[in-house]
């Protein structure tokens, strides 16, 4: 299902109903509309206005099963040196080293920053979160994904050297039942004037 | 003007409807509307689910003029240094070590994350995406702004040392009337596949 757009959701509705999806369907769409994305989240702001940010949209299958295949290979070796909370976190969850959205999902963006930009991750992060609704607007579920290796797979999609990778977002139709993991309240996480000091209401 | 959110607006609209602003009306209005945009930004996803956000809204005036002097403090310092493209740019842009819209804007907010979170600072940034649409959509205008001495204004705002301050968002109602920023067209920041390769819209 695509919304048409023709009915706007509120951004706080979008922010509530969009989740971290790790299962796609392999249903395709036109890529138009990831372009319309991207197109809004250039709209963000930036250090200098440097628009520090660079999007590359993957949708060849052998070039899918690649990155894939490097992206695994990180993971096995991230995999076998962790320990402790993360571990048992990770074992929760389900995960581990394979990774089949990223050719399960018919489109991967890859995310990359300029290195020499003045607060450039910081900008392309924000972009992120503009490019996340966007997306979601259009009924369009998306992971953020960020290899241990992310030199090597910047390498398989020829990086140049002034870029960094800074995250894939495999996109698609969710075929993920999880619920989305639950936040902690407004009220937990702001306070008022001083850190930690409670919110009132009145202001 | 407040929109009252009944009849939302795209999120692309939004986001080109956005611009920077730095002068601020010291009209205030609500501060439950702010507690709502914070309330959407907490919906971001972050690493691990660790949610590594934390967010002061800062009202009292004698705080705001006190965060400025430091700021500015600081300002003044980091121009002593700054030569060369830098400098000639900031000179164009007519921005100076004077802050004025940190006492001028009703209300700032803080972000701040939390240190030793996974990907923390890249989780707070994209959830600094959905605040700013937020606020955008309630007619708020808003500026993010870093001092180049965060870790001073960390201080008097009483942040605990497993916390960093990320930026200052001073919000209010506009009284810029520069335009905003041109940015770059989408296929000028857009790849198909590699790093390079001209988007294609055939996909």
């Amino acid at each position: 299902m695509i919304l048409d757009g023709s009915t706007p959701i509120s951004v706080g509705d979008l922010a509530r109903r969009r989740k971290t999806v790790r299962k796609f369907s392999s249903e395709s769409f036109d890529l138009s509309l990831i372009v319309e994305c991207i197109d809004v989240a250039k709209e963000a702001p930036s250090g200098k206005n440097a628009q520090p940010w660079h999007f590359v949209i993957v949708s060849d299958s052998g070039l899918k099963k690649r990155i894939r295949e490097v992206c695994e290979d990180g993971e096995k070796r991230f995999y076998s040196h962790v320990r402790g909370e993360l571990a048992e976190w990770l074992r929760i969850k389900g995960l581990s080293w394979e990774k089949p959205f990223l050719t399960d999902a018919p489109y991967i963006i890859a995310v990359f920053s300029h290195k020499k930009s003045p607060f450039s991750r910081e900008s392309v992060w924000l972009a992120v979160g503009y490019l996340l609704l966007a997306l979601e607007e259009r009924g369009i579920a998306s992971l953020t994904y960020t290899p241990p290796n992310r030199d090597e797979v910047a390498e398989l999609l020829e990086c140049p050297a002034e870029y960094r990778l800074e995250v894939l977002i495999p996109l698609g139709f969710s075929e993920d039942d999880k619920p989305k993991e639950p936040r902690r309240s407004v009220e937990e996480i702001t306070s008022m004037n001083y850190f930690g000091v409670k919110l009132s209401r009145e202001g």
